[in-house]
């Protein structure tokens, strides 16, 4: 089985868009013990859709497009196809009525050019979408082909992928190997100083361990490839512990985890609350902790104090302080972490206060110093200094803030 | 004119990273006016590689190709396109001189496998690379058909593309033409109604006119083609001012405008302050604001009200209407919107109170019931109720959330 990945969209052309579809199918692919050789992008042009289609044919017998599937005229990927296979299309009334459905959910009425979506060439299934509308297609139009179809928005391109599409493989039995893969994530380290540490596993076989960095994040990567899921697991499971052990608490998770989930799980079964104060992230500390499902369980809320006014009022900041040390000081974070912690009357308090730029610095306090406040249920209150630089821009230095933050919280928690 | 994108390596199959290159290189070919229909990506292997030019030069005259350029045993571009050419490599002696003088400078020995990359097919140019060790090639192998390569890292290949392949092109003759896009970007219309409303549009043929949606956020890209930059603008021009009319304030802003950059711009034009209420985004709202520069201008700060205590405690929301209608009611909304730009001092308060799920959903409060309150400069105090389903997630309503309560504020600001 040999698939090929074929992306539909004159934005993708104009560079208007990253094609992160096919990062996904990809690794998705890859997981599944499916290959693929090619991947393909092509705009929304009928002519050249199916020239592509001929040449994909040839070397793939499954063929997985996205994009091209929505209500308006330049989304023809479904009847480019069927008419490559000179197959008529027919209107599925099931489709008319979830998109119908979906648009009464929120209070709108369907439009006419919607029932375009519901056109699928005869013989083919319905792909359906739970979360959009414009649903797709597997299709077996010759023999030893295959031919799936997805909306080009990627939330919706996954879940149908997940729910819909793997399953149909497995049943297909297309998926007989399999690649697992664990992701051990890192904060506070470096990449170079972290592979360096553990360079002799860089040269295993099966699995593999590869390093990648993003945003501050580090993370290994430990891949094996076996007959099933459990024997490769079996492989990864001595590697991950080896390498945590040599690694320490510099370890913060696996996978999915984040340190916003890892400080939730903690707060959680410490059966203690926080409360946080931010000036420069403005929130973005809050949209963290509070993206995990259930986050209300330990998180009270806090303060954006963006302004020095804020900083008083609110968080019971000292003005002589504020004037003296200035609003981004080891002081004023303190203040700010002890303050939102009595205000709300939280186990611990979380502070940020810094300097993000692109403007605000100055020879001393230059754009990317960053001070992070703790104060602990035994009310000990410190404060970290940080000096994140100014180059790489101010979502760069939000985001270290709001991390460090997070892990300075983490490790607190672990007692490490 | 036309160009070919392809993407050599085998972690691109693998989906172990993005195809960031595509983009930047279609972003590039579109403003230099050069055209391109395809992009491939293709492993490390000769055979698949061969094929692959096989297909590209009969559709295209410029084959960029990317990756594949390295020192190591699976770096082969060069050579397999030589090779499929028929044409000898020959070692370049100036390139082993810049690649050992490139290790001194970093105070490492040059290896053996670093040779490999000064091997050229004879009758190439070299593309230099100024910040790596592995340069490109410029060459016409036979009539009509011009190849470049580029290493796969995207600071090495950006730096090449703009120092020696942009001067290269334009001296060809190949820009004289240019492509110039315009995105209008609209908030509050669903795709499909505006594309019903803007459909005539969709059958120019220059400039062209293409809608887009994205988490809630819909876009009508107009894309020009012309002998230069003025006069791409001026055939965009009218076309976007005809839009804008028929569509009126549901038009937010172009390019790179965001619903918080517009809001940002209304705030600081009227020198009026805001101060947010937040409860089910939990700071996403104020992340957003924040993240525009100089947002401090008129943002002073809010409340991250994640639980009730805090909503009573810190926005003054009375505890027998929390008890009487919830948290999530038109009420509590309007009570935190006055509340936060009282205890704030600002001229507008904006708050949010919903259920952004997964749990917590009740037949009469269903996961993704959202209020967002405004109280204006003037004393009114009104609620917005939304009801965002459940089906796309936690994420997608509270972005949709913080999206309408920027657009609300919006549409109160220009008196929409």
């Amino acid at each position: 089985m040999n698939a090929e990945i074929i992306c539909v969209g004159t934005e993708l052309l104009l560079g208007d868009i990253l094609n992160s579809n096919s990062q996904y199918l990809a690794q998705q692919l890859a997981s599944l013990g499916i290959t693929h050789y090619y991947q393909t992008v092509v705009g929304d042009n009928p002519e050249r859709l199916k020239k592509v289609l001929a040449i994909a044919r040839e070397r793939a017998e499954l063929l997985i497009f996205t994009g091209g599937l929505g209500p308006t005229p330049d989304d023809l990927t479904i009847e480019t196809i069927a008419d490559y296979f000179q197959t008529p299309m027919a209107e599925r009334p099931e489709i008319v009525a979830d998109i119908a459905e979906k648009f009464k959910i929120r209070g709108r009425v369907m439009t006419e050019n919607n029932r375009k979506q519901a056109l699928i060439p005869v013989g083919a299934d319905v792909l359906p979408n739970r979360t959009g509308t414009a649903p797709g297609i597997i299709w077996q139009p010759v023999e030893n082909l295959t031919i799936m179809t997805f909306p080009g928005v990627p939330s919706e391109m996954k879940v149908m992928w997940q729910e819909v599409a793997v399953p149909y493989l497995q049943k297909q039995g297309w998926c007989d190997k399999t690649i697992v893969s664990r992701t051990l994530r890192f904060w506070g380290v470096t990449e170079s100083s972290l592979a360096e540490k553990v360079k002799s596993f860089f040269d295993l076989q099966n699995p593999t361990v590869a390093p990648y960095a993003n945003r501050g994040e580090v993370k290994l990567r430990i891949t094996a490839f076996a007959d099933n899921h459990t024997n490769a697991v079996n492989l990864i499971t001595p590697v991950e512990i080896e390498l945590k052990a040599l690694v320490g608490a510099n370890c913060f998770g696996a996978d999915t985890d984040s340190l916003a989930s890892v400080v939730g799980d903690l707060l959680k079964n410490a059966g203690q609350t926080l409360a946080i104060a931010e000036s420069c992230t403005g929130g973005l500390l809050g949209e963290m902790l509070t993206a995990i499902p259930g986050s209300s369980d330990y998180f009270l809320g806090g303060a954006i104090a963006y302004s020095n006014q804020i900083k008083e009022k609110i968080l019971g900041v000292n003005s002589d302080d504020l004037a003296k040390f200035g609003a981004v000081s080891d002081i004023v974070a303190q203040q700010m972490a002890a303050g939102v912690k009595e205000k709300f009357a939280s186990d611990w308090g979380v502070s940020i206060t810094g300097i993000a730029g692109p403007g605000g610095g100055t020879d001393d306090k230059p754009v990317g110093l960053v001070y992070i406040g703790i104060a602990t249920p035994d009310q000990q209150v410190t404060s970290l200094e940080c000096r994140f630089g100014g180059i790489k821009g101010r979502d760069w230095i939000r985001n270290l803030s709001a991390c460090t933050a997070l892990d300075l919280l983490r490790r607190k928690l672990i007692g490490a």
